[in-house]
């Protein structure tokens, strides 16, 4: 099979370096275009990222010399991954786009339009049809959620599948990698920062749309509601948040744990960086912890190291139904390995 | 005014050690009297505590060389604080009250008796009326709450008072200290820890008789309800708690504020620890911090320092009515100038 | 008095910051003109700075509104200070001083040059017979040392002076704030850095000149050898380093320590940056610490604040003569504040 | 082979918890005794350490279960470990060596005695000769070295071996887990302690010791002098060293790097816990460090991990020959696992 090849926009912020690391040595995809601002652009990608590697390892040898180019159509690739930053990403996404290039972003500029689908391969795969929708030429525009919402929305979707779901309070303590560079904070040392701007926001929007219907051209948000408080902790990696759920029915401890247990819609699919399963429930009082479960996730491939969601605590909750846990690692799960996942997925089906 | 004589039990522990720090100086109170285990018992202070002095600053002048004695009655003092280890406080504090000294306890055991204030002095003086109940010749038992707790109650007290309150959703990220000694955990480098064992059960039952009633002899709960989940975070001092509340009849935001700005019912007693206000609400969105808030309280002395509780980011719950961020000093207010500030008030009220 | 008109260029950046800071409310300089990139050049400071402002407190208000300009000749001020990157400060400065500017450097540029005084006003103010030589019109250039460089020499001075100094080993366990925002590396947490780019170089040249003589028209350096070993550590502002010193002659370990202490020669100038005195020798077995000592430092104003190098542990070498340990503010003492101080020295000797 | 019984004096400290560790699986070991303090005696061994499990993972299962003895003779094992704290140790080893039982130690209380090897089985195995002039019945006391002394006497064998030593200066920054519970300070947040008691005075004296020769019945020092400066910086394990050597010969830098890795006098000895190599020396500008390297090690056995000294930018010193970085892990190669290796050295050579 000849791999697909591959071009990323802003491949040199802290997303785009890793998916650097996760697409090299992908057995799909071929990096063949690195692209970013007129700033990098002509140099070769080592000179352009310069001393601003921040993810640990080492620069990919395929990437090293590779020149980088601007952001615009002309790259020689099959399908860009957009890891702009959002004060740029929606016009060249679109213009990417009509230009004939599927784009799957992580950027948030165009998660909520009406004909673009948020996308969460192990939850709603249906909303690819919204894609017919969009106008925008012979291309196509794939978004994933923010950080912070896929951790959330994954342990919910078999919930609200088994028992339904009305509420949903969650508390994050959120690491430093998914503030990038300019959210660096030097003051997060003896700290807690109980704001991140616009986080909650999307916390509480994202996951109805991912949760709802595609029907008849349009979304139908999950009827749910979702209160989030989120805060920035001193963590290098991982997401954890705290959350409360009111189900639809009454459901026994045991029911919840297992429906948790069970979720494994992509099983078989054969995707590379698709964790099996999608959820780990730890029985440990003391866990997930950011620093021993952030890594967790196995597959048919070493991409899904950091891709599943780790559940734990889930226990019964004085005033709704349950309580729990959960972790996801915020620039894998949470950012470039969802888009990677996401264009393995439209790859399977034929779309790319 | 002749200062009352005041012993410590516990006072080689890091509670303990905070007592000697707060108590040096004290306008009111003069330590006579310094007990611990048998271990350390018969040496001078200095040499018991070793190289265990953790909380910044240096061992009081007064306590240096001070002989520590056992935690048994014969002690010259008319007075004790009791930093004590819950695995031996219980009968050690009952044994003191029976020989006749007003205990003024930061221990856990007796503060769901019955016939024991669980007392916060700006939310319910009244309840010393239980000690009337105690059968504990002529001393006494008075406690304070948990770490957690005491930064919660303090904010519900308005709302309830001006409101009404349902329900009460929290999430912690507690400091370090609060663990004492034997808490520590390297393992908070990187890390969160998304347990405390004991916590959320503290939380979520002292509130109720601590907001709620003492009448006809006996404690009744406030009628709401309280969901709390406990992490520990990598933070040397100060607990931040992320809270959603529903309260009892409609209320518009300024309202609120207003009621949390507005509260201070010690205004005017003259307690040496008193903060005036009690609550301090901040208008940025991203304070409180530990790092800049966990000190704040101004009152008549220095003691007021690290007293008071600061509110922020008071705003709409999407679910229930409000939600915020509180944040208190956990071994200034959530322990021993929680105690201290008891035995103020009762001093003032003519009790000791 | 009418106060001094400055600008500063690269007034957004890390250093930048901490000089619209120490500026505010100087009672000798008025900032008139913020210069920076073209980026943020006809932008209101406050939003030229963005969310990048990073060294706590809030943005001054006389710089908030102020729109940023170019770093080019047509600045309305007497003096300008450089917190440029090295990237692009040398020609600029240049070309300023070309135009008639006093420069205030804290650039490392020009440090070296044969006829650029790199001055620290407690040690080498005859260096400034250096700027006659300058061929840069009617403005000229000074600059100050490197940030692990000045906590280094000020304590070196008295002992060269009074004993003389053959041989010094240095190594540094420097802060965060040292590296700007393009420093920054999440994988401190946990860690220790060892290397710092270019830095050991910097510290075992720049004493040398320093600590040298300026004689008929040149500089010739201290006849010492220094060795360096330069690290990150996970601390947020102070460098901290160990220090093993060959004297030119015997000393007794009181005179070393008297020496230290007795040194003050800007006393009496009126200098509101200057520390009184500038060395602070203590006495405890566990000091100076970051966290403590960062910010040592009194005189006749609160600019003097962090400006002082805090010396702990003076005690015999197994090998050389003696060993100690000293801290110093790396943003305030180590650049900005260093500028600073060396602009009132100059005003007070008729220089601007 | 029949596995040989061992006991773990001290078991439930934080060292004895490592030995657990490494000693759950050992090829050649068994542990049959856990023995600790009387207040430990009698209890489980879970129970014993209760919430004081530091150092990650689980207690092992074989441990779990087992009844904590006290420290005294009638151990059923042919040799005991000691990781009892200082204050009790000298005392407890002799009479267990009285009663016959091979003692290897940890603490210490014996590691300059005149009979007692400082044993480096890489370094001076000769050394063990000494155990003949004990006078300890028919046991004997066996010792290894400080943490922060054994990563630097490793590289500095073969350094002397082919070159020569005169002077070595060494600045150390370790991790908080040397401190073990007592020491833990929660001050080290945002700072560095520059002290650790008796630190110094242990670096500059052990390695003469083990670096020297046994002969004709005593230790000779060997002729090198060291001068150590020690710091406590916020890393959980592993010990980072500067240090800086004069050499007894000139020596090019190759010749030096090729002395440091061909260095492997335990080849072939098919000790499970030894590093094959025992130096790792890395050609990145930017290492070692902690995070990356403290688990270093390779042999034939999982048990050579941590075991390694690491050693990095090797390069010339403006004032003496060489300078270096050094890294070795303070718990494994700096205690539990330096006295199993020495055990395993015994064994091998039929003195156990």
């Amino acid at each position: 099979m000849r791999k697909v090849k591959v071009g990323v926009l802003g491949a040199t912020g802290m997303v785009g370096q890793r998916f650097m690391q996760l697409l090299a040595g992908h057995p799909w995809f071929e990096v063949t275009e690195l692209a970013a601002s007129e700033r990098s652009a002509g140099k070769p990608y080592e000179e352009a990222v310069g001393d601003r590697w921040k993810i640990g390892g080492e620069i990919p040898d395929f990437a090293r010399g590779k020149i980088v180019k601007e952001c615009k159509p002309g790259l020689d690739c099959d399908l860009v991954f957009s890891a702009l930053d959002s004060s740029v990403a929606g016009l060249i996404e679109e213009e990417l786009a009509m230009a004939g290039y599927p784009v799957c972003s992580n950027s948030r500029n165009h998660r909520m339009d009406p004909d673009v689908p948020l996308l969460v391969p192990e939850i709603n795969h249906d909303h690819l049809e919204a894609i017919k929708g969009q106008k925008l030429g012979d291309g196509f525009i794939v978004t994933n959620p923010n950080c912070s919402t896929i951790g959330l929305v994954i342990p919910l979707k078999p919930l609200l599948d088994s028992f339904g779901l009305k509420r949903v309070f969650v508390t994050t303590m959120q690491a430093l990698s998914g503030a990038g560079f300019k959210g660096f904070d030097l003051d997060i040392q003896d700290n807690v920062l109980p704001y991140i701007g616009g986080e909650e926001e999307k916390m509480e929007m994202e996951p109805l749309k991912i949760l709802g219907r595609f029907e008849k051209g349009r979304f139908l948000d999950a009827g749910l509601g979702i209160s989030a408080q989120c805060n920035r902790v001193n963590v290098q990696n991982g997401h954890l948040e705290t959350v409360n759920v009111e189900l639809g029915s009454k459901a026994g401890l045991d029911d919840v744990i297992s429906s948790l247990k069970g979720f494994n819609p992509l099983e078989g699919f054969g995707l590379p960086s698709a964790p099996n399963p999608p959820i780990i429930v730890k029985e440990e009082d003391d866990r997930p912890q950011p620093k021993y479960d952030r890594d967790a996730g196995e597959g048919i491939s070493e991409l899904a190291r950091g891709m599943a969601v780790t559940v734990g605590r889930v226990r019964e909750c004085r005033i709704l139904d349950y309580k729990f846990v959960l972790l996801s690692h915020n620039t894998i799960r949470g950012a470039a390995g969802a888009s990677i996942l996401n264009a393995e997925l439209m790859l399977k089906k034929g779309m790319i």
